[in-house]
């Protein structure tokens, strides 16, 4: 039975602790279910559950000993057991109240990707299938994480891409939105755990969402560039709590939106790699940086000095987990020369975000003032169109955001 | 890299026991590679590890709730993880010995089946992917006891299916032999753990084996009989121990083959339904076993004795577990009059079992008279062409079962 053309469609997207029991699974599908009978057309995108992918892992490293890498095609089609399974059980669970509903893997749900296996890229959803169990009155369970590349092979989208799924499928159908529901109830302003007085945004744009996607949702932020580019409106709730989430979209913005300062992300796992005595000639930062992008090390900020005596200090931030690769990649390339290099770690990034930032003057000066006021040293400065970003000793991330929060009155509403 | 023309192609499969680990799996795969330095060419299947699929049958039905089957749709799905997981585990491990390896799913392996979710029956296999990896001189890991219909939705082969996956394999790839390795070390001429002086067999024929097919091999009758049709010669043997299994084929008989009485199989869970009184007329037995065979209750010994009032009365057993539903289905039904129905229980099937029976008499007799000297009762006679079985007591089965291999000489080696 076809609900019709009225009907809103929309793509959810639980993930993988809010299915980690099949009780709570059972606990999803009542949502859902009732859900439908508001006449909703739904296509449901689960996570694997709990902790299984871990597991998973852990299977794959001891079939392979210690110090090898098991190949990323294998452990593609590994992974992707965990949402066959979870999607599987919520498919039974919503069949057993008396819902009609069928589980679609990645490759039934049209899902092409590139080759990469371990990150592969969407390249492609055909939505037939899809389409055809929709028409039919089912409600459509799509494994997150997976899809096919053009080999037939499984490939997966890395880790907590679930969300890159629900928001794909969603701009694939033309859904009205996609809800992401999760263990936060929606974005916040800064960390609650850092910051008491931070407070829950009812809506983003999104961009400010791309800046602030290290935040409490921890939101893959590949979702959030896919859901600007087909402007796909994205509610982030939380999944047991019926509380209102946080909207983030690109529409006109409203009272809140026009806010100059959205809100305050913290990231406190940054290290600092120093190379001094650098040669200062073009090309340098390019040769020092090249073998890191080849090892799959992202870098943040870039700093570059020149001395006085016509060598250069190259500074650049990792993340922590990333501090020891870094730094034995620098020593091992042979592009570029330089005299030492050192690594500081302890630090954390403290950034000020928001999209009414590129049409006013002060921002930059309100938080230098404020940190100083809070007696916290700034190491370097960065900053984009839309946010101004200081990296500063870890022992002092809460007082800097705490200050910061402050300064810009984030905690009033409108 | 091709091996040539002249290197012998084997499919091997191994239980769910033998790969219940990561170091089971470790453990395998370095036998496998040894295999492999031979110059064979190597396809492999795998169940499940351990008791993977008991636990996903298990969160099944924790997921639906009491009294509720899952749909088999999901079901298969679902329980198809379990060898995904087993695939992808062996080949990593392969793969970490410096060996080339590639699991496939059974839709790569290109496994067709019909759409009967639960039971499905393989209908063809498109050997161009296994090919393919096997040229480039891989040694190919194939998921077991799955397939895909043509709706593009995994079926699975029902339980212990992976025998039938191998055998299947075998005979698409033409192989030389396929090979079963488990936790026994072959066929033997009757359970060792009720006659002390069983032997094993070096080799059986496929009939025979059939019928032997409840002893301790476990292994899936479907799997034999496909094996007779494509005539693939099947290896019995241990995954652990490295001693000569059994080779169940349709060649020559040599010496042993042409012994007359092959072995003993035993079955210790029968129980036997009595319908007393019944109208006597053509259609009574179809009217009576109709409703079971819609159950799925599969019906072994039936014997009709008509009494002298002109009713008759009909028995026929069925497995201990499906007793009570045989009784209610019996007495549910309406298309045969009956003047009460009993339920008998605590009985066995012990069976002698060899081609050689056909071609020549007295077997019958030996039989009885065995049994009668062991002061054991015969309850019920049923014979096929190479095999002739009592239903007994339960309690009489060792007794039986130690008479029949004594006199048929069954502990003796030519």
């Amino acid at each position: 039975m076809s609900t019709g053309a009225d009907s809103a469609l929309v793509v959810q997207k639980y993930g993988g602790s809010s299915v980690s029991t099949a009780e709570k699974i059972r606990s999803i599908a009542r949502k859902i279910c009732d859900r439908a009978r508001t006449g909703d057309r739904l296509v449901v995108t689960v996570s694997a559950m709990g902790d299984s992918t871990d597991d998973l892992i852990r299977l794959a490293n001891a079939a392979t000993g210690p110090d090898i890498s098991p190949p990323l095609r294998e452990m593609d089609t590994l992974l992707s057991t965990g949402e066959l399974v979870s999607s599987t059980l919520m498919a039974m669970a919503i069949h057993s109240l008396q819902q009609d509903a069928v589980s679609l893997s990645g490759q039934q749900a049209g899902i092409r990707t590139n080759a990469i296996h371990g990150s592969a890229r969407i390249a492609s959803i055909d939505t037939a299938r899809i389409n055809r169990e929709l028409d039919a009155g089912r409600i459509v369970i799509v494994a997150g994480f997976q899809g096919l590349d053009d080999t037939g092979d499984v490939t997966t989208l890395g880790r907590g891409a679930s969300d890159t799924t629900a928001v794909a499928l969603a701009a694939a159908l033309s859904a009205e939105r996609c809800e992401i529901y999760t263990d936060v109830d929606g974005i916040y302003t800064t960390d609650p755990r850092i910051v008491p007085g931070a407070r829950k945004l009812s809506e983003i744009g999104y961009e400010e969402m791309l800046e602030m996607a290290s935040l409490g949702a921890k939101m893959n932020p590949r979702s959030i560039e896919l859901a600007a580019v087909y402007e796909v409106p994205v509610l982030v709730a939380s999944t047991f709590d019926d509380v209102p989430g946080t909207l983030i979209h690109g529409g006109e913005p409203t009272m809140e939106l026009r806010r100059a300062v959205t809100g305050i992300a913290i990231d406190k796992n940054v290290a600092k790699i120093t190379v001094r005595g650098v040669e200062d000639r073009p090309g340098v930062a390019g040769g020092i940086l090249q073998p890191l992008a080849d090892d799959g090390i992202s870098v943040d900020v870039i700093v570059q000095n020149t001395s006085d005596d016509g060598t250069t200090d190259f500074t650049f931030t990792v993340g922590e987990a990333d501090a020891q690769r870094a730094l034995s990649a620098v020593e091992r390339q042979g592009n570029v020369q330089f005299r030492e290099v050192a690594q500081g770690g302890e630090l954390a990034k403290v950034s000020i975000v928001g999209t009414g930032m590129q049409n006013g003057p002060g921002y930059a000066s309100t938080m230098f003032t404020a940190l100083a006021g809070a007696g916290v040293n700034i190491d370097m400065i960065t900053t984009s169109e839309i946010r101004i970003t200081c990296i500063v000793q870890r022992s002092d991330v809460s007082a800097a955001a705490n200050a910061l929060h402050d300064a810009f009155e984030l905690d009033r509403t409108e």
